[in-house]
């Protein structure tokens, strides 16, 4: 009844949405000419941009070399894996619309709280469907190289899964403290990051 | 008096303006900031952006994948096929223009009729491309992997061809019910996607 | 005193360039909300925006074809090739616009000519840069793969040289008629698009 | 305790992020209706624009470059490498931003200097970044395939390593003449396009 796929053509597609998510980020970054007169203090006026340039870029940053340790590990995709990765990539699209809402909204007393609100909520979708992806993968360890072990499928599982608590307490702290969840947002992409496991260990140096 | 054209290179070409178009979607989704003052409300009034964004995704993402599936079985590529091909992908990076019409247009009762009659032809345009691309296959069996069936062949030709009729109903829906046709094309979307056959069958779970 | 390149990772790249570029178009491509009125005609009235996009993206997917069929026939490139496809790929990244500028002058009595003369001045050097670049090629055979043979040289050459003549002669007629030389555009764009050779000869049907 | 990777899909993003950000630059070039009248003096009023292009592209042409001749001649990747790779890419993405704010104020007495020094200040972070990441790799040279001199090493480190001073040099003449400084950094860049060594030394031509 199901059916297997090919992950080369997959990894492919999957990367190209990464790299053109990622680069789409700049666009929402600008000043506007009335804002000549004074371009330093207008460049540093753009700090939200930033910030959520940085933030938008090192999730999608480690989401795909997260991505990249999954499909590494895979012979082949089924039905289930290929619809997640499909909805994933979808989230990881979406995502410079939110960024550009919160690095517009920190500001302004009123909609600083929904903004972040819903930007963490992006986030903690992408993260909930990346754990789906690996929880598909690790229910039908057939698709699984034969030489992934135990550990490594545990190993993953760790990386990943502490995300989702720490953006649902990004998001709780959104409600009353919203720019500090923006940054909070930073930090989790930064440490998300750093913890993606490499493809093996490195040789201890002589 | 014609030739022959080599895969591969074509395959990452198509994969790239794919995912390119797909990416692109996002860029027309925004809040102007004078509805910054009740943002949870622009965000929710914003739902035909959403549901524009959806089925375009939806859409390429699962003609990306009957495109795969035909391009697997291909041990080379004919005229004919690369010029289908070349008006296929020009076909799909078109899509982002009536995406974003449709969603701006979908609240408007003057506009909304001609922008989801608009969206759908250009919906069923694709569906018939790639038909058409398939058929050209069909027709130079030389051009297939020796390994394919007539089995796949038929597969195939079962899970595009019923797209046409769907398309061609749901624009006729939208004569008299512009919106329910714009949720009918959700529709088409997510059933075309799931029904895209996979590189081969699974082994029954032991 | 010269060096040799690799070609794989820069055919990757240039394609993905071509992608972009032909990718980017429809984002030049609107009808703004006060013409939502009368949404068939402002659909209808748009029409050099769809002339410009159906005539720079069949120009960019023909260069890519003969780009992908000269780079199929190299072992190596030189550092001349290597900086006559940079040139080529910052001249059709340039493309949009002026497709932009055409497509949004060419109603324009005023603008129209100079539009159409610049349009057509970008697609002149980006039809000399493909047969510099070809050029470049020919002058060094060491760089060809051994088994290209004079007759495939000469080949390329006919299907790459005549384009200049014909871009020249569209130019001089956008002095006196820009919008039939923006149709003479298209038609350049198709007939060279047509004319590229394939990968090899395919074998008489049987 | 640290971790390696493998290069090949790390090459394969990285060129997908270098290959959109350097198309991307087209979509700042553009001239409002209103000066259609004289659309040749438009055009040419454009020449900021242009300038910025030329340099951005040219600028991410050469780090492609010389990115791929670090990435060809690594066996893996450690940890810091991704992550110095990760930042490189940042800052690429990013160039879009100070290239179109500097095309922008290049004309306006209040705002050419600090536009000048900005978009200098990024070219100095990507060159920064790319000495880092080649600085990374000569730290460890475990991660170098075994075939890769001494002299190699010297040669990329020798065609890297000055344009951190010419960039220095650039910013602050642009401190005194900001128009001079961004067409010294259009010179930088064609240099270091110029400069950065093949795959392998061509042999005599006989």
């Amino acid at each position: 009844m199901g059916s297997r796929w090919d992950t080369g053509r997959t990894e492919a597609f999957s990367d190209g949405v990464f790299a053109i998510a990622i680069t789409l980020l700049v666009l929402d970054i600008g000043i506007p000419a009335d804002e000549f007169d004074d371009l330093w203090s207008a460049i540093f006026h753009e700090w939200p941009a930033y910030l959520g340039y940085a933030t938008s870029f090192l999730t999608i940053g480690g989401i795909w070399l997260a991505h990249h340790g999954v499909f590494r590990r895979l012979s082949y995709a089924n039905d289930e894996v290929m619809r997640i990765n499909l909805l994933l990539l979808m989230a990881v699209s979406f995502l410079p619309f939110p960024t550009r809402l919160v690095a517009e909204a920190i500001r302004d007393e009123n909609a600083e709280r929904a903004a972040a609100i819903f930007y963490g909520a992006c986030l903690l979708a992408i993260a909930v469907l990346f754990s789906a992806l690996w929880g598909a993968v690790a229910r039908d360890r057939t698709l699984l190289r034969p030489e992934v072990s135990e550990d490594e499928i545990g190993t993953i599982l760790i990386a990943s899964s502490p995300s989702i608590g720490f953006y649902a307490a990004a998001i709780a702290l959104a409600l009353v403290a919203p720019r500090a969840a923006a940054f909070g947002y930073l930090v989790i992409a930064v440490v998300a990051a750093l913890r993606v496991p490499g493809d093996e260990v490195a040789p201890e140096p002589a």
